[in-house]
């Protein structure tokens, strides 16, 4: 850390600071400018933030250097990670040498609507199905997803065109019923931060899709990952899915440059949702290529047999001649950057 | 709502979309331009939305025209509504003829420490008492509250300094332990889309203090509300506290329009935290002058009775010359605009 | 500045910034921590620019400390200043003891109806005339303005009316043509960063009304207010009317915080846009109130005598109704910050 | 065009809606609902802007549905554009079918960088020479450019290694010169909406390079290049660089989604800048890969001999290696997406 002094801190000032850094076993170093002070600190950053420098006379800044976040930094862990969903015989990696295509509708409405979407997502060579039972949605009055039921109807549908299937959790109270049900967990924009649920999510023994919150910064993002890992759960995905920006042509503005970032700050892998960062199905063909040809360990797209009848987000549902394009590109596109297209083993 | 059609949209397409609309009892008005055709719908909303028109063939967009909250709105409920925080002796309103000054530790540490920070507040004029129990922190390493302790100092010294408290809820597990102790729930910000939490605190019994979002819209922040309310609480008071911008000066962007434009929208009181907004105690008491003459029905502050110690967000709280001066503009503004001081009784 | 060096920086990438920063004869401190070293740089900033640190091997990242603004700052020049505005029994100070309160129509578009508008405005005790003669407009189709008669026009009516008059420039070959007819230039939020106007301003000899950016920082605005200075004019106002967020209920998001903010940086004036800002009349009167409150050394607002027939934002005018109520704010308002309404002579 | 009328809106409200629209010879057809009434508008757009609709009393809100741009717009025109860029056996297309590879430094600092830079860039297999004689800057004390002495040392390179040279122009007053040595002007990002400049490349007499200003909308953007336009020059090519967001890992945000976007909406060439996007050097290949996936008409990269001595954004300029990788990537990348990398004749 490096505390800024303001032009007017007295000498007392600038020796209080020094006296509290080392009554907690760190060292400070003191530059003395022209016009300011700064002091450089060195030790275990953890007892600095306890000592609230901000507060002290004299200070203009504290600047942090480091990352707060530990588990999911590279830092420590240079190797990127892989992680693996499902099971028996429907196991599927998610990391730096293939590219995992997830696709599904966005909400369970029925039986018949769910496996047809599976066939249409297995078709296109997705491996990992997705499909909503628990829906957070800004209504109130808006369809909420069918609950336990959804679940029930996913989990067959995965069995019986054997895929894993990944389906979000809205609730702490919920989770271990989808863990259930479940192949992996995902935590939905609205609740990156929901801090109960990531830490319930920790401890149930699952993998973890973490999309990006839509106004969270990478590094936001990356300490709600350090709570799941904190809890003793580093099978995290990261899913970026867009962020709120001024732009209004699309429904969110694809981060795409988010990819690199996380890449190399952390060993989690990270995949892209192009369906829910644009809102708009002709962008979901060419943001995948984008997201391929960045180096994104996967994708996760919406399908919908009849999308003019979805009980949500109908309007960024892939019809049938764009799967096919879509399923073109996760062929070809993935030996460019020196991976090849996940399967089911 | 108003459907446009894409300017290659046949007249087919465009029968297809009213007879959708006439199929759920609506009816459409069709005007046709040299481009493009739109089309007026007239009847349930509701009932619309199923119809997924989006993602009909020729269909370019469909516009909202209506407010879609209903409960919270004004337009069903023109006069401004007054919500009564505390029992016995120590009821507060918070509404159009007052100004509502709530004030507290960021967190509860400890008894002496929130006893202090109560007899700031109190003799500054304050008479709803703030202080955090359960603390949304980014960072799993961070300070997270004494929880139920906590909860049980605050309510100790609220009853001792005659005040009724609010404290924030971060858990729809734990919203019933919290409803025991005091007498206004907050959901904090992170929380404003966490659904079971809002709904959770619709059946608490007690009056919400809802802030916004950081990167929600005001049509989210009331459907927020509107939440909360469809389970049977319209007391509901929101609480403006900036939103995230560009602007690195301030924490977060004071959005001090959002006073009179949620005002001209719902009927629910609104208030502001000028605290969390900017992160910086110099701007306090400024953002409380600016706040009173917008006309919020209050505001709520951080206020600590050694900072340089305060175990969260000590930079913000409010040492004993400036609550001085915000307590003199509190008795002396409000006047200006037809207000005054809420007081105990 | 301080230089933090990445984890994996070697001892001689540490040397050689410390070498170069010798060089050019500044000092470098070396705080060698456990996972980093930091580098505090001390001595003449500008001469640390030019070096270009942060593409040395190693280096991590290099903060700036100080502010990059030195004429408009008020670390040297701590009293905060007043700028006239005006001549020959037409002079208005804007500056800390004085709120000024400047209107008129968003565009000149006639004869009448500038004058109507300055009466308007005159007799709510606006004391400098607002009119645009160029207009920048989103639209080539749009009008753009009368030009030079426009400005003949604002001037005289400024005579007539006894006020002096501000207007937009929005072209650097027009600087010497408008300094002619008009008592102050005004630049508008899209040329905040049109460095070859803000030069030309500069040594227009007439004070500058400088519009903030729609998406400008406060550093960058006050930078662009550097420009100005640097050649010569120190007789710059800046002007406050809202950023570019996600929120879409006004039209822009009055940054109500920059106002203190600025005061603290710089000993420029600083006066509000609420008709801007809001892009909605029923808002301006409220912001107006929380500017005084805040501190602001005046507004600007527009009138026009028939907004329903405006060439330019007509929806933003304020009608006489409200036109009075303001001219009551303008009146009661600023004692209570210890200011008084400014006055012509 | 829709109206919106307001709840409380009368009979006569919307009758004097119909009246004005009709005087000015369009056709209104009104949806009369149960809450509110709606009025659909057809006719001339441009007739409808002069009648101020949003003033009216009753009227809410008026929806604009068509685009407000004409000569830029794929309405008309549906077959995207390609422009050509330079002269005698230095043409270069930019074009549906080609992907153009742009480089060379930010700055033109001397003869011997430039050529140095120009020889990296022409290795690589770019075939446009970029480099600034005239920046704009942030601070005034920063390096501002050589100014026309740059404008001819970039001219003499780009002669020398045969390939078409690109130039900021930053002011009206400067085009001609520019125009008289570069084969194409650039307009930057902070000049996006400086009208006058605008206006001016629209009658230079070569291609146009229209940076998106870094917090414009999409339509905004366009609305700019239609100001080119209508002065007569159609040849503008797009360049995405980037737009502010909240994120602090990259400078700008790259808002990769806007190359489909502008595609549908406009028949002009886009293309992308990754260097100004992320100012880090490490993303500058992964995003130039993302460009040429999505679809973009070419990329625009900086490139330096000695970035460690740049005067100008030396952190984002390519070395050796990194521009070799680039180089494989223009030539590998465009066929998947049926394109072949641009040359000179």
């Amino acid at each position: 850390m490096v505390v800024v002094m303001s032009p007017d801190a007295t000498d007392e000032d600038v020796a209080q600071v020094v006296e509290r850094v080392e009554e907690v076993g760190g060292e400070a170093f003191v530059s003395k400018g022209v016009v300011r002070t700064i002091i450089g600190l060195v030790g275990d950053i953890e007892s600095f933030h306890h000592l609230n420098l901000r507060a002290l006379p004299g200070v203009a800044d504290v600047h942090r250097i480091s990352d707060p976040f530990k588990l999911v930094s590279r830092q420590h862990h240079p190797e990127r990670s892989t992680v693996w969903v499902g099971t028996e015989g429907r196991r599927v990696p998610i990391g730096p040498d293939t590219f995992t295509f997830m696709a599904g509708p966005c909400a369970v409405e029925s039986a018949d609507q769910t496996l047809e979407a599976a066939q249409m997502a297995a078709s296109a060579g997705a491996t990992i199905l997705r499909g909503g039972a628990y829906k957070p949605r800004t209504s109130p009055y808006a369809f909420q997803g069918l609950g336990v039921k959804g679940l029930e109807i996913l989990a067959d549908v995965g069995r019986s065109v054997g895929l894993p299937v990944v389906t979000e959790v809205v609730d702490a109270r919920d989770v271990d019923v989808v863990a259930e049900h479940a192949d992996m967990l995902q935590i939905g924009t609205r609740n990156m931060a929901n801090f109960g649920l990531l830490q319930a999510a920790g401890t149930a023994g699952k993998p973890v899709l973490l999309k990006r919150g839509m106004t969270a910064t990478i590094e936001e993002w990356l300490m709600a990952a350090e709570y799941i890992a904190q809890r003793g759960n580093l099978d995290v995905v990261l899913c970026e899915r867009g962020i709120r920006t001024f732009e209004p042509a699309t429904r969110n503005t694809l981060d795409i440059s988010a990819v690199p970032v996380v890449q190399t700050q952390s060993h989690l892998p990270v995949i892209v949702d192009p369906s829910h960062a644009a809102g708009r199905k002709d962008l979901v063909v060419p943001l995948s290529r984008a997201a391929v040809a960045i180096g994104a360990d996967g994708i996760i797209v919406d399908v919908h047999p009849h999308p003019e009848t979805a009980l949500c987000d109908g309007p960024q549902a892939l019809l049938g001649s764009e799967l096919r394009e879509l399923a073109q590109v996760a062929r070809r596109f993935p030996p460019l950057v020196g991976r090849e297209l996940a399967t089911t083993p």
